[in-house]
């Protein structure tokens, strides 16, 4: 009924609102229209909003009249809804950052805990934050000599022979500038942390300055201007790291392929013939090219881990809540969470936002860990990559002497179903007053259909999805389970918000990564990370090198 | 669309449900049934979707294929959401009653911090909870003698020219077994608590044994059995409460007045032909009636506070998730919470059903209270409420110093329509599929208007509400506001959370009385007792007796 909707109400933002005596603020009368009746007439107004066409009409003029599509269906808020998930605060408090120990320091104590030789020379593998790093300091090569070769590296990813559509926008002025900063503080012995020099990309959902922020549309930018660091670049920042520009992805996060009708579609630097999945796609890509050590994504519904098993790197999602989502465009709420694309688990690590976090504190010899797996829907995929997968966790049970077990988990597809009606309905809650005002000209073909089918949901399929989540919720008491490839198996980690974690650990036929995920208790990123860490060392010497890959450290 | 409805799914609670590896769970492979599509296809698929009509009926048979309508829509489940609102954790865990202390001790310190003499002889006023347990431990009178009367009164109460239709459902004999076990453990010295042997109303919206909970319903019973007592009612059992029966109520709570066509309309006591406001009617009426101290309700948009005002008698909404809604109908998941009606605020402060909460601690002299008016919501009211409210608030100020400032709240009415969309969203999903089940008939037709224009909101209208919540909630930073009378006053205590009380202050010319109301801040109920409870001592002279009066402990 587009063409009788009511313009709805603009909410001010609340810092613009005097609550003092002398307000401007109009006093609204409650101003019921409803008929007054009772007796024979209810009895004929209930039977009328029973019948099926008819009934829905009055209800539609009901709510018209009574100011709910002006004030409430229409409206347009800059708040987020007042409800979180239960476990949200079960994490607490985030610990302050241990004051007196430097970044260096709660680095080295980090990686003091891992458990494997980091690297195995005789296998390919991408250079690691800590490889920056240490050429930097060892006055190797400076950051402005890298981003030289990193800007002509994308040069040449953009050529017609390439066209990889790694980014939406990049600067080099604005990269050489950073690059220019960072070499004069390593000159000086300054170096902000062990990122101060490191490029990282920044999904084009996250607000960064200089860019516009598109979130891989043609007009987001145009209604919702991009006018600070969201607050996670804000640290990255502080950090020395340099930030080299918008990473391509799927148009408004609606798709997992990456294909990108505005920006291209990226392309999967280990075939340049496949996607690489969405939809951080371009912030896997930059990583599994060598362009970047690691990149940040926003993962809705398997977009950060998702890409990075089809291109061969490490996918972060932490718990729901742990990094602050202010400057993120909001496509949800309640699911999505920015997350970490690394060429290492140790990179991921040491790129969560406040580097101090999550120092593993596990003794050594590590603790034994127990995993636990739905064989049905472990075994759901294709003969190669359940292989893999079997066999990539019968080495960590010989190595590390860790079980897995055998578990059912009820509702998956339920589960699926009620992410989708919950990740849906509130996109097309928060974006849809934007949309509607754009020309559909401007608006990719898919992402119409999937907001015309998120625009659809009614508020008991909204909250059914809710109560499932907490059905779900109480199933998933065990200590981590996995699956392995495509978004069914990322679900879990947004609906519930838990936190999981994606580490390759093989190859098919055609020489496409395979990608293992594990999936943890909501704030025990912790032991994740151990786990992760473990499996990646028993792979790590089977890695292979990329058709598309820069190598920006070489000498 | 109810006649091509779809089944929806029945879920098994989470403890009938085995999750070992030989589960029989049936594995579910996701089925997507969307037509595949690219290039021209989509773009005539976009446009399908796009028109109105067909497009929302292609969009309905879409989720019906993809069985959302089956999996979420009309799914049925016995689990809340799981999201609840921010301030939820603000107050923290519960403090641990303080063991070691006895209820008669804590009763005692909390009374030492009370600042004005509970009765004044010259004036009405009912029977306290003190002054049962007073008779009872003296021997002046036994609780059997009081639940003979109590039975009697009631007997009273229900012949042709009264029909106060008080209760739904009561057992004489069930109480006077309850009596006898308390009068047994007076004689022995083993009083449980200082409420053993006070007599205690229950909402029959909330389960007590030994009877059904009708919700006010003729139906909803008959597929909801009530297998056990509600947590607050178990611990008032634990205290020897008698529990004299189920209140009656406005059917589903989806109304104000306590017109009930099942049950009866219950009277109000200071005018038998006026209504006694709801929907826990029952409650306040057996209060205001002298027949209990004390009655519990349910108040999800004013259900305790306008009956309570209405009947002249104190009415409290605890902070949100403040006392366990285990074993209340799930009408609603955000919004309500268990009250207290009780004919004194120090009453209110006994029955809060942790004896120990909350123990006022504010020191003497009293801390400077500032309590915050908003003009336009406070004097949107006829005449004779107003000035006594406002010499109510006059009295505060004369007696005690506190001042009342001016401020402007904005959005008063975007809240009104905020909550009714949120209770309503709720209220359908939760009771939805059994209603659908049920006869029409046996549905009273204002509760079926309720129903339908309830369940008639998108989950763009529920999604809007709840950032309504966030926005509104920004405003509310001043330390007490009030409203006077009907629903408009009630709703920021439901839809933000927040505490409220509402007292009596005086009597209009036809002796109806007057309530004045105070909200407070989340989790902050002890400053507003206080307050509630200097009020109450500065207007208790003027307290009138009920048309209808029982007096149960006269000697």
């Amino acid at each position: 009924m587009g063409f009788l909707k009511t313009k709805g109400e603009i909410y001010k933002a609340v810092e613009d609102v005097d609550v003092g005596p002398n307000s401007n603020q109009f006093y609204l009368t409650a101003n019921v229209k409803a008929p007054r009746m009772a007796g024979f007439l209810v009895k004929v107004f209930a039977w009328l909003l029973e019948t099926p066409i008819f009934g829905s009409t009055m209800l539609y003029f009901l709510k018209r009249n009574n100011l709910i599509h002006k004030l409430v269906t229409f409206a347009e808020l800059q708040e987020s809804p007042l409800y979180v998930p239960l476990h949200y605060y079960e994490g607490g408090k985030e610990e302050e950052n241990q004051s007196g120990t430097s970044p260096r320091e709660q680095v080295r104590q980090a990686l003091e805990c891992m458990v494997a030789p980091i690297k195995d020379l005789k296998s390919f593998s991408r250079w690691s934050i800590l490889d920056y790093s240490t050429a930097y300091n060892s006055k190797v090569i400076t950051p402005t000599k890298v981003m030289e070769r990193f800007l002509s590296a994308v040069e040449q990813s953009c050529t017609p022979s390439m066209q990889m559509s790694f980014f939406i926008n990049f600067d080099a002025h604005d990269i050489l500038t950073q690059a220019a900063q960072s070499t004069q503080r390593y000159q000086q012995g300054e170096a902000l942390s062990v990122l101060d020099g490191v490029p990282i990309g920044i999904k084009d959902e996250i607000d960064c300055m200089p860019y516009p922020t598109t979130g891989g549309t043609k007009w987001m930018h145009k209604v919702r201007q991009c006018k600070d660091d969201a607050e996670c670049v804000k640290r990255l920042r502080l950090c020395g790291a340099i930030l080299v520009g918008k990473t391509n992805m799927h148009e408004l996060g609606a798709g997992t392929s990456g294909i990108n009708p505005h920006h291209g579609t990226t392309r999967n630097p280990y075939n340049i013939g496949r996607i690489a999945g969405g939809s951080s796609s371009g912030s896997a890509a930059v990583v599994a090219a060598g362009l970047c050590p690691a990149a940040i994504g926003v993962d809705g519904g398997g977009s950060v881990r998702m890409p990075a098993a089809l291109c061969g790197v490490v996918g972060l999602k932490p718990s729901f809540g742990r990094v602050s989502h202010s400057g993120v465009l909001p496509l949800n709420w309640t699911v999505g969470m920015v997350g970490i694309l690394a060429g290492t688990v140790e990179d991921a690590l040491l790129v969560l936002p406040k580097l101090y976090f999550p120092l593993l504190k596990s003794p050594r010899p590590m603790p034994n860990i127990r995993l636990a797996k739905y064989g049905e829907w472990f075994n759901d995929c294709n003969e190669e990559i359940r292989v893999c997968c079997s066999r990539a966790l019968e080495k960590l049970r010989d190595n590390y002497g860790w079980e897995t077990i055998q578990v059912t988990i009820p509702e998956l597809e339920v589960m699926r179903l009620a992410h989708y009606v919950t990740i849906g309905s509130e996109c097309s809650t928060s974006i849809g007053p934007e949309l509607e005002k754009m020309n559909k000209d401007e608006v990719g073909w898919d992402a119409r259909v999937a907001v015309s089918v998120y625009g659809s949901f009614s508020s008991q399929e909204y909250l059914n999805a809710q109560r499932i989540s907490f059905n779900i919720n109480e199933f998933i008491i065990f200590k981590a389970s996995q699956g392995t490839a495509l978004v069914r198996y990322q679900i879990a980690g947004n609906f519930l918000g838990l936190p999981a974690i994606t580490v390759p650990v093989g190859y098919d036929k055609s020489h496409l990564p395979i990608g293992l995920q594990f999936i943890g208790k909501p704030w025990d990123e912790s032991l994740l990370i151990h786990i992760a860490f473990s499996m990646q060392a028993l792979c790590i010497s089977q890695h292979k090198k990329p058709e598309v890959f820069w190598d920006l450290l070489a000498s």
